[in-house]
């Protein structure tokens, strides 16, 4: 699939810079392209994985991308990482014990910190997305990389996992696309290593993409959770940034009922939280609304 | 705020020509552009009111752009079309008299007609949105036009509706953005001539944008439609063609509470009208779940 990845493109208009997304969609490649006027080039570089492009933009503040595709925007990660994180974390009765894949910018990170977990282990492929973004996108991390229950550890998070089993409660696989470096984190196999390192009530969140862009991925991986998981529950909201519509997200239980979680618990515990540090995006009522899904996409 | 205005920019690519949007977002013009690769430029005029353009494109199908801002593409109409519609026609008990302002594609009209109505009149101010989406862009009415139910009239929606008084049981309003001749169809003035036209139990539904986009005017329009109706409900989705996220539209009722609708009853009406036709987006799981707001767009 290396065909979809592109570096990213900076384009002059006259006497503007523009940042130009060209890699989607997925199966008509280089026919929509979302493009951002540069009001100040941050940072760019080639790292030993991915192209990584860091610009301030007008409306957006400053954006993170990775391999030509946006990645984070300062004014609207806290959706991404506030779904990412949330409808697990409060899904599950007791998470303590958590693994990140990915997300080196240290926005899940944060999000986990909100809850009294014990130990969050974070491993990126590239360390230079964990160092980039304490240089540059302190808001996304806003201090989390910091934490005593913090472990980092720049590492492939797909070798990483199979060292473990019965490990984790929770597995947040926050990767890139399924093109390029990410391609493995899409696979069965993976899937089964990430059943294999979960606890008996363990349970798996994974970004996939947008319906228009992926929607065989999102059922082909679906299916391949829903063979390994007694529960798989794929839900939906979306981000300014993105196009396309609404994206998704995948979770999977070895024991929860991701259909009908107890939202009285959750309810409970979301108001514990919510009165340390308020929720911008995530609420109980915004987790179920997420997992309904329009009939043309049901899974 | 005609500044905003713009003709459909149709720029050359090596071999390839681009259809680019770059009116929006509202607070910073041209920061962000959306470019959709044309396959097939089908028609293109200045009509007396607005810029007409219509093109086909690898993903969304035949797109129709109004002054440089996509209105509608042949894939995902569907999703603006049945949300416009249902909502409001399920919600209220009995609607037999319907006024639509704009929406001279048809598509709104082919969704009512799905309802026992008695009368549909659809008030386009510009024919020629009218002629070509009956030449061009059939998916969208899918015949409504011919229905001995639909009254289509060419004239200026804010002035017709001055000539009414108890009249209508639901008004549609489906402008295009808040700029250029949609501009009077987003003041107080013609909410209360709306409010005016209306039964005792009349509702009114229109489109506004999106919160990044949109969100004074979101907040600005909810608010005077509040002083004017005693319950409004502003809700959200997401269309894929369109940029920036969660899209909204707004509800105002003179009776009937939105916020809590008897979800009874508009489960028993759906499944009548879904053995004849099914629904591909709307659902009254999906109405309930597009009128939770997260936190940080509660109005």
């Amino acid at each position: 699939m290396a065909k979809f990845k592109v570096s990213s493109r900076i384009v002059r208009s006259g006497r503007s810079r523009w940042f130009s997304e060209a890699a989607i969609p997925f199966r008509h490649p280089g026919t929509i392209r979302l493009s951002l006027r540069i009001e100040r080039l941050v940072h760019r570089e080639r790292s030993a994985f991915q192209d990584i492009l860091i610009f301030d933009h007008a409306v957006f503040g400053r954006v993170l991308v990775l391999d030509g595709i946006v990645q984070l925007t300062q004014a609207d990660e806290f959706i991404y990482h506030e779904m990412l994180v949330h409808p697990v974390l409060l899904s599950h009765p007791d998470p303590r014990d958590i693994l990140i894949i990915g997300s080196g910018d240290g926005g899940a990170l944060r999000e986990v910190l909100r809850h009294p977990v014990r130990e969050v282990c974070l491993v990126d492929i590239d360390r230079r997305v964990i160092e980039l973004s304490q240089e540059h996108l302190g808001f996304a991390s806003a201090g989390a990389f910091r934490s005593r229950r913090a472990r980092v550890m720049v590492q492939d998070g797909q070798q990483f996992i199979r060292n473990y089993a019965g490990r984790f409660d929770i597995v947040i696989v926050d990767s890139t696309d399924p093109v390029g470096a990410s391609t493995p984190l899409y696979t069965e196999g993976f899937y089964r290593d990430v059943f294999r390192a979960l606890k008996d009530e363990g349970m798996l969140v994974a970004q996939v993409g947008t319906f228009l862009d992926f929607e065989d991925i999102i059922r082909t991986t679906h299916r391949s959770l829903a063979r390994l998981f007694p529960s798989v529950q794929t839900y939906r909201f979306s981000i300014p940034s993105y196009l396309c519509g609404d994206y998704c997200f995948i979770a999977a239980s070895k024991a929860i009922d991701l259909a009908a979680p107890e939202f009285e618990a959750i309810e409970r515990r979301f108001a514990v939280l919510a009165r340390k540090k308020r929720f911008r995006y995530y609420s109980p009522a915004i987790h179920r609304a997420a997992c309904t899904l329009p009939r043309v996409w049901r899974l």
